[in-house]
């Protein structure tokens, strides 16, 4: 598959240019000088020979056939050239020209009319608005990128050619190999899917890094990402994820990017590694090519110097990491090793005049100790330094059961000896902040690894039921459902919902209280009301007859007064809730990933302070628990300052029962459950109010 | 000041050694090599020449003086080695050597009789544990880093000799040029204070960039830091600000680091640039020194490509910065010297055939826009891109009024022309992350150096009385104030305290409460009981004199039967608070900083979430605003989802009047208003909980 695209025989260069200045003379002489062995056949208007090939005035004039088409001419051009390519034979055709769905309505339908012809030709179209593809182990570099990267195992594909040659870039300067580079640009036809499919089973390559604006389609990208990442590691930056990047990221594009929480609910579920720079996309992508996954979160420091230790532990503890408490084994055998004034504790300082064996004394012993799950090596040069012996002596010295990670403070990349390193499979970093960034990926990504076979409990409901509600709701017209009826469906779920009876007037209303038993609450029922408590249509604590004659006359006259137009259906007697913690537990369905589960601590706080949780449904329970840990509300949850917990796992069960209500009936577009109250008694969280909303006829 | 320290006419290096592994070695090799121009004087037991140089076996045998000395022998040998310096005339001298108050009570008395020596001897003391110091522009290097500094503006301190190299890596990779470069090491005598107050002098100076550990003493830190930052910017990384980063400290420099809330009132209130990491230091000093403060928060990004624009859109919004609306005259310049397919709205996308003349086009329209304060560019290296030629005219296209940070992508330690760019005055960036995160600490800077006088406001007080009532509870040789007392001393400084009676009956309860006027709250008044509500001995909502009595008999027998050893004072009658908005407002007194006012939001929330400010009292009107604003409450205080406000200035004068009981009062050691509740409603803000500690008796 892609086979045309990634090792072509021959390849056509349509537009190949005489004038340095022009991307087709770029693109030729990176073909010529990576040492592509194939057919290489350019395609210039109006000169015959170009950078010492003879080239054609079109492809017409060419006699073979070729298997890859680079197009470089300008927009208006395009077209002409691409039909041109399929004539000839190509079964791929990379378009490099930019003026296409970037700069609006025109240049989008321009691209479809492409994406159209190649699809009918049988062609498959990478770009446009391509820096082009790369294939090292091929010795193909049909790009505009500067120059021809290093054999390797890591691949790239990039929605950005600028990203991309910053990735080059980076990757030369830390002497990585790479294996494929794909620049998808416009992804009118291939894309990230495409290259997700095909790199999970390509051998050439160990770990995927991408850098991406949009996606394509919500499914069937976290299908591909986590057959990938099941297969190898995938590092993903998105970009675009704030108010002002999207935009910027609009106008380059032309995407819409989605939501974060969406995204990041999704990368989560895919396994895939969320890098928070263009740095740290190679800073993760390098030790997950050269070194194995940690089975734990402990790790071991050995530094020639105290200060940088100091940084590094509180960068593992920012990170959710933990300074290992070394064995006392491991503690004597440092001991017998290493100089007096040496501190044999983690961090470990091996002295600003340590040696090369010193270094690696210690770092065998720390590799020896059970309770080391990972070991991060600090150098700081001095004059008496010698850090390509040292690199060397401690690359040597691991035996790849735990990974080790170097920092080399100061200016890593004008370091010696980093080829030794790179061969030795020891990758370094500048800082101990980026080294630790890069050991909590991998350690995300090992425990995604070893994440337990995914079972959605599926809880007994009342699904028809449910269904009925939503028929009876639809025929009213409106989308919005209010809380009377969305406590019942959420009641036929098996969420405990305080008892309730409408009343259509004072007595029923008095009734209905003594049904139910006191104190009880009383709210408005109006199709047209959603906010009842802002509308003064809520009364509580009420706790006789009395108080609910007076409750409903004082309701009904005030709606009456407020809101004329508006239709009443009656005001709703419930029984009160208990105080408790309040919480909100919710659903949004992202129009790209499906639902997206929510959670986060109740009020009005749960916007302010953006300490929410987002998961794709389906989830399971140990999913559930997650999404409570993830947030730092977790602490109250669990009982802080001393005071007792709340069952977490009712709450999260609780969350799993809306993720079985979104998977069933694709029709309810939003939900939120605000306050889902629980008290630290014990028992189950009860839903003290709640809305929907269902998705348009259209849907 | 510190003459012999940086600029002697004659150096001793004692343990001057032929041994290249020796520290000794490394620092008298940099001394020759680095072209010090005054006498070098190398001191070696047992040979008589090292390195080229005649030596003495000790200093006695050097017949001039010496201003001063360098000390690199054992530990055990440093006293003897100082002891003669001082007798050869040294003004100053540099222990290098370890083995001090870093190992131990042992080596911390021994740190202090070299202190005390020299202090006899009225000779200044660098070190121990010093990794030396440099003066380029007197070609001095007295360390044992690998290799002397380019000359230039940027000072450095650091309390780490490992960290110290790394920054002189940094600087070297950067191109940047250095003046002075001190490791303070252990600061037995000289610290960072005595030399912030030598560099806020230092005409060769322009920024000063410090890694600390620890500071010395916090009222002076904060002085000099203040006169020196007001002089020139001053960027510091602290580190040890987490458990594992202090644990690990300790065992480093045997320091114990302060609280992170404290030290960061600490460097906002003195005008300290933040770093989060080694490498943040050194971006923001380069910026710091090389480009003018911006005046505002609105930046335009000049980019030769779409994706690296949405990176740095991303990092302005999440730096807090914006992305500049150009003017239409901008955008109409940039149209008639752009090509079509440009973007001319910001980002500006100048296109990936960029030569530097468009680069030196664009920069030039958004410098002259009025709505442009700072300036991104970005360049990402294309095969025909001419990356030094286009640093060089986007560099000579600045004139200085507006900050400009370069991005090239990449690896930007191999790139070609930067000497140029330095030599213009053009810091770069490797990421677009990097270079907005210095924008943003020039950003803070430059609202800093801006700030309106400090005007502390004094409100008209009732100070006796709160001395008077805090004699009275010193009396009872409790330390812990309750809420009763409490909440007097808080009347006393106007806060809106709600109206309350001590009843030591229940006929007195109903009294009180007739006379405050229903509903009423009960609480128990008892020195042993400090969380009431968790005892059971708060009553809230009574609203009448049967409810009153018969809570009296509860609070009182259930206080008997729980807790009988306790001694009951009585029971408190409250007028009842209205609800609202709960708050935490505090002060607690750091051992170096003094008073630090917290602000949060109230209730179980405020330590889950870590939504707190912190600033040293006093505080001005301003600065109480600024610590509301500088949470992410914030946006609920000023109304969140479409809610009414509260009005925050109420908020942030009561902030001012615990900025000045704290002030007036050293003896309050701890104090909380918990909560502190606000109606939407508008009016003070009421204390509707308060507890206090007092300074225990040895303060």
């Amino acid at each position: 598959m892609l086979e045309a695209l990634l090792s072509p025989g021959a390849v056509a260069v349509i537009g190949a240019s005489r004038n340095p200045a022009k991307i087709g003379h770029a693109i030729l002489g990176n073909l010529i000088r990576g040492g592509f062995q194939g057919t290489i056949v350019p395609v210039n208007a109006s000169a015959d020979r170009v950078q010492g090939f003879d080239s054609c005035r079109s492809l017409k004039d060419h006699r073979g056939s070729v298997d890859l088409a680079l197009v470089t001419v300008p927009a208006a051009k395009v077209e002409a050239a691409v039909a041109g390519s399929i004539d000839a034979g190509a079964k791929a055709v990379v378009v490099v020209s930019a003026g296409f769905k970037e700069i609006g309505p025109e240049g989008a339908e321009l691209e479809e009319r492409l994406r159209k012809m190649c699809n009918d030709g049988g062609v498959r179209l990478l770009g446009p608005r391509s820096l082009g593809v790369i294939n090292t182990r091929h010795r193909m570099n049909a790009s505009f990128a500067k120059y021809m990267p290093k054999v390797g195992g890591i691949s790239v594909l990039s929605e950005s050619g600028a990203v991309c040659t910053a990735i080059l870039d980076l990757a030369a300067a830390k002497q990585l190999g790479l294996s494929k580079v794909v620049a998808i640009g416009n992804k009118a036809d291939l894309n990230e899917i495409d290259f997700f499919r095909l790199l999970a089973g390509d051998e050439d390559t160990q770990v995927v890094v991408v850098y991406l604006e949009s996606i394509s389609s919500g499914d069937e990208f976290i299908k591909a990402a986590e057959q990938l990442a099941t297969a190898k590691p995938v590092v993903i930056l998105r970009a675009g994820t704030t108010g002002a990047g999207a935009r910027a990221a609009r106008s380059h594009t032309g995407s819409v990017p989605g939501e974060e929480i969406a995204y990041s609910a999704a990368f989560k579920r895919a396994g895939v590694v969320q890098a928070e720079s263009i740095e740290a996309l190679f800073d993760c992508a390098a030790a997950l090519a050269m070194q194995p996954l940690p089975r734990g979160d402990r790790v071991a420091i050995v530094s020639n110097a105290g200060g940088p230790c100091v940084v590094a532990a509180d960068a593992l503890e920012h990170a959710g990491l933990r300074v290992a408490n070394l064995s006392d084994a491991t503690t004597v055998a440092l001991r017998k090793k290493l100089p007096l004034p040496a501190c044999i504790q983690n961090p470990i300082d091996v002295l600003g005049d340590a040696d090369p064996d010193r270094y690696a004394h210690a770092v065998q012993a720390v590799q020896e100790d059970a309770a080391v799950d990972a070991i991060l090596m600090i150098m700081t040069p001095h004059a008496m330094t010698r850090p390509a012996e040292t690199a060397r002596a401690a690359a040597q010295s691991i035996r790849g059961e735990k990974p080790m990670l170097a920092v080399f403070l100061g200016s890593a990349d004008a370091m010696p000896g980093r080829e030794d390193m790179v061969a030795s499979g020891l990758p370094d970093y500048p800082s101990p902040e980026r080294a630790v960034k890069s050991l909590r990926a991998m350690r995300e990504y090992a425990a995604w690894k070893a994440r337990p076979p995914r079972v959605v409990t599926r809880f007994p409901v009342n699904r028809r039921r449910v269904e009925r509600l939503i028929g009876r709701q639809r025929r009213t017209g409106r989308l919005e459902v209010g809380e009377v009826r969305a406590k019942e469906i959420l009641r036929a779920y098996n969420f405990s919902v305080p008892e309730g009876l409408l009343a259509l007037d004072s007595d029923a209303a008095a009734d209905a209280a003594e049904k139910i038993g006191y104190p009880v609450a009383m709210k408005i029922v109006s199709p047209d009301i959603i906010h009842k408590s802002d509308a003064g249509g809520v009364k509580l604590h009420l706790s006789d007859a009395e108080q609910v004659l007076d409750a409903y006359d004082l309701l009904t006259l005030r709606f009456a007064r407020h809101a004329p137009e508006a239709r009443l259906e009656g005001i709703y007697v419930e029984k009160m809730c208990p105080r408790g913690l309040e919480m909100v537990i919710g659903m949004r369905r992202d129009s790209q990933f499906g639902p997206i589960l929510l959670f986060g601590l109740g009020g009005i706080f749960v916007e302010a302070l953006k300490d929410e949780a987002g998961y794709l449904a389906p989830i399971t329970a140990e999913e559930g628990m997650q999404m409570l840990m993830g947030t730092r509300s977790y602490e109250l949850l669990s009982g802080a300052r001393g005071q007792p917990g709340v069952d977490t796992s009712a709450i999260a069960r609780g969350l799993q029962r809306i993720s079985q209500l979104a998977t069933d009936l694709p029709e309810i577009a939003e939900l939120e459950i605000n306050p889902f109250t629980i008290t630290t008694g014990g028992g189950e969280p009860i839903v003290v109010d709640a809305r929907m909303v269902l998705s348009g006829a259209d849907r």
